[in-house]
This record gives structure tokens, sequence and C-alpha cells, in this order.
């Protein structure tokens, strides 16, 4: 049996990762999981989001994952180390990435990270950017509203401009060069996101980062990508399914899509 | 063994109930979980809601209580029938106590409704107000982002009027006299609200109207009311534990409390 590219997110904020997957890796087939029934879990604590992401991620091994992507930045930031432990396959997680993008991108080394509060609380980007560059200085913002505006699909409303703002204020007058989107939410927020801190600040955005990295990833692991099927499907599974959900799904993809609901 | 009154709630919302009665019921001993694990429910499925509500009244009715409140409105809209089928003690929901108040205040007969996008899907409190008045207009309004900004604490923050605003819009041009608050969080929003649909709109808060209704049910039911305990004790579960519950939860109630977690 041929594997698939297994992707875990939280919800369905994760799909922006299929949409940068899709630009890279054409034909690979991707098994997507949300966990839609208990998003988000950027407010959670980390023993809960550690519980959600384990089974999450023996799920996508069940259907067939030769490779783990995880997209939720939460997750990644206080789960990976079980996720690892656990997985039978190499796991990619989202931190990393965006870390070593925004340390090659920032000239003044003061970096900014946006995230969930669980992420931010954790202090992996700092960690990992640190680790990267001792003097870089780290300034994170934890903004637990944008996830419920994008998945209101708020995106352009004058609201959702003003929130932006008032989160990045304190980023913005510690002028950082560099700006780490460290939810997978916040891709579709860039353009704003853009506009609110400035033309001179690089956005990193970490879906477009870790995609790049599964790209580079395969490109340096000849073995694994072989092993996986490349007939361009597509399975994207939820543990609830409404219609905001799939209304978010389409616009997120841009397209029409079967997200298939699994229980508990 | 004397029992206590259980309170369901998906969150820390309930968390306003539980202020009420005690204004109302001073000694009654009270039993509260909140499903914070798998908050909020407003977005969920309504079979996801029934799943997680009936796991929720379970430990409530293994907590020892001998009366349940589901203090949430999305759980009293979509899993009712099954809690009160589940249940060996008495069920009081949330949804027809305030549609009550709200025909008995009604002169104009067009009566507002805002809530979870859940319960407002469901209809519940358009049949229950129908029910006592068939003539009666009912305009109602999902407001999903009001309850992630009530647990930022973001009550009185320009961004949060603005949103208020453009949600009551409608109602407020289709010219009701009477509009229910049909979530927990939203009696914490109650001057905002009041301020945006004007002085002249009279609101019926679902919290206030259950706890007027538990009393009345227990000066009704001399019986379940002896049954009772009046120690004037109070213990608080939920599902997840962070700082930022712990916090909305001393908001809430206005001083300092001891939040216990349990597992799934």
């Amino acid at each position: 049996m041929s594997a698939m590219i297994g992707i875990f997110d939280s919800g369905i904020g994760g799909l922006t990762l299929v949409r940068a997957l899709k630009q890279r890796l054409v034909d690979y087939d991707i098994v997507y999981f949300g966990d839609t029934a208990r998003s988000p879990y950027g407010t959670k604590s980390p023993q809960r989001v550690n519980t959600c992401a384990l089974e999450g991620t023996e799920f996508l091994l069940n259907q067939g994952a030769g490779v783990i992507v995880v997209a939720c930045n939460t997750a990644s930031s206080v789960a990976i180390q079980p996720i690892m432990q656990r997985s039978r396959v190499p796991v990619i997680e989202s931190i990393t990435p965006a870390a070593a993008m925004a340390v090659e991108s920032s000239a003044n080394l003061r970096i900014g990270v946006i995230g969930t509060p669980t992420t931010v609380a954790s202090g992996e980007y700092e960690k990992k950017i640190q680790a990267l560059g001792a003097q870089i200085k780290v300034i994170s913002a934890a903004c637990p509203l944008l996830v419920p505006l994008v998945e209101e699909r708020w995106l352009k409303k004058p609201e959702t401009n003003r929130i932006v703002k008032k989160y990045l204020h304190p980023l913005k007058v510690r002028q950082i060069d560099t700006l780490i989107l460290g939810c997978t939410h916040y891709s579709l927020l860039k353009k704003t996101i853009q506009m609110k801190i400035g033309r001179r600040v690089k956005i990193i955005d970490s879906v477009a980062a870790v995609a790049e990295n599964l790209k580079d990833y395969l490109q340096a692991h000849g073995q694994v990508a072989a092993s996986l099927s490349k007939d361009g499907r597509m399975r994207l599974f939820v543990s609830d399914l409404t219609d905001q959900i799939e209304n978010s799904a389409k616009m997120i993809l841009r397209r029409n899509v079967r997200l298939e609901a699994v229980g508990d």
C-alpha cells in the first residue's frame, strides 16, 4: 500500500497548508484531519492539546499517512514531542521552518511573532529563533480573536482591521523588521496584517514556510518521497461538520470540497 | 446523602447563572460543571453538542445533583430531550423561561433573539415564543464573535461596541421592543447591548430568567427543595483549566474562586 501525506490540524485553518502544498507538490496524495469537534486548540491547556493531537495523528497513521505534517502551530508548540515519539513515520512541525526563515530575513534582529495564547505562552518560537541567534530579540503577541474572526469570514471588515491594528501595535512600536504569522488562520489575513504592520516589515507565513520545508524534506529523502502515492487524490476528514465549517473550507480552498465527518 | 443544585454549561459563561442563583437561593449548595475542554458549543453541530451535554450532565448526576439546570442555551436548544430522558432528577432548561418573560414584556409583538449560531439555527426560541403567541414575530441574529470577545474580557472596548452594534442593526431596523440575550456570556455585555439597541427596548436576560424559574420551581416543589442541601457550599468543576479560564471565572463571580479540573 502506498502512503499519503498526512496533515493534522485543530480545525480547518490547516487547509491553508493543503492549498500551499497543492501548489508545490501537485500530484501527491493528501489525507487531512481537522479536529473541529474540539477546536479551537489555541485557548486550551498544553495537556488538553496533547491528548487531542495524539488522537488526531493516530487517526492519520491509521488512514495510511507516510509522513505527518502538524499544520497547527499550537499543537506544534506544545505537543510535538509526544507526537514524534508515537509516530512511526517522519513528523514535520510548523515552528522551526518559519523561525529559520525569519532569522534569515531579519536585519535589525527584532522579530515579531503572533499566534494563539497557547502558542505564545509556550515560548517555542522564541526558543527556536534564539537557538539560531542568541542576540535576536523576539516580541510576541497572542491574538485570540483572529481565529474566530477568520472562521466568521470577516476578512475585510473594518472591525477586523481595527482588531489587527490593536494586536500589532506593541510589535510596531518595538520596530520589528520581520513578523511571523504563527497560526494557519493568519494566512488569510496576510494583506490586512501587512497593511497594519507597514510595508517595511517582512512577513513570514508559517504555512508557506512549512510547505517549503516539506518539499525540501522530500527532495532530501528520496526513499520517503518514493513511498508516497501521487495520484492527485485528497481526502479531508473533520471530527465535526457544520455548514459554517463547509463554507470556510470552500473559502480557503477556493473550490467545492467534500468534507468527511468522523466520530470521536 | 443530600443533593445539590447541579449547573451544566459548555464553559465558564454559566458562572453568570451561579452569580444569579447566589442572589436568590443563598444557602443552596451548588455543583457546577463547565466543559471548557470542548467549548465553545455554539459553533458545533447539534449531534456534537448532544454527545458532550450528555456526558456533562452525567458527571453532575454522579456528583450528587438533585436537580440539573442547563445554563448553556446551545445545549438547551439542541440537547434537552436526551438530557431529560437520561436524567433521574428534574431538569431545568434556559429557553422557556426567557421566552415566557419576553412574551409577557412585548407590546408590539416583535421580539428579538441573539444567540450562538447553533442556538439560532435550532429555532427553539422562535418555537417557544410562538407557542405562547402565534402572531408574534421573532427576529433572530447569531452573534458568534460575542463569546470570544467576552472570554477575552474585552467588555468595554470600542471594538466590542462596534461589533455589538453591527449584530444588533437588523433587529433595530425591524423595531423589536424586547430582546432576549440567549447566551450566558451576553449577560456580561448587557450594558453595551442596551446602549446599542436603545433604551426603549426591554432586555430579557436568559440567565436571570432561568434563575427566577428555578426559584419558582423549588417553591412549587417542596419535596425537591427539601432534598437539597443548604450549607452555602459550592464546587466548580471544569474539563480544562488555564489561567485565562481562571481569570474569566474571577471576573464573572467577582471574587477568588477555586476551579477543579476533571479529566475527559
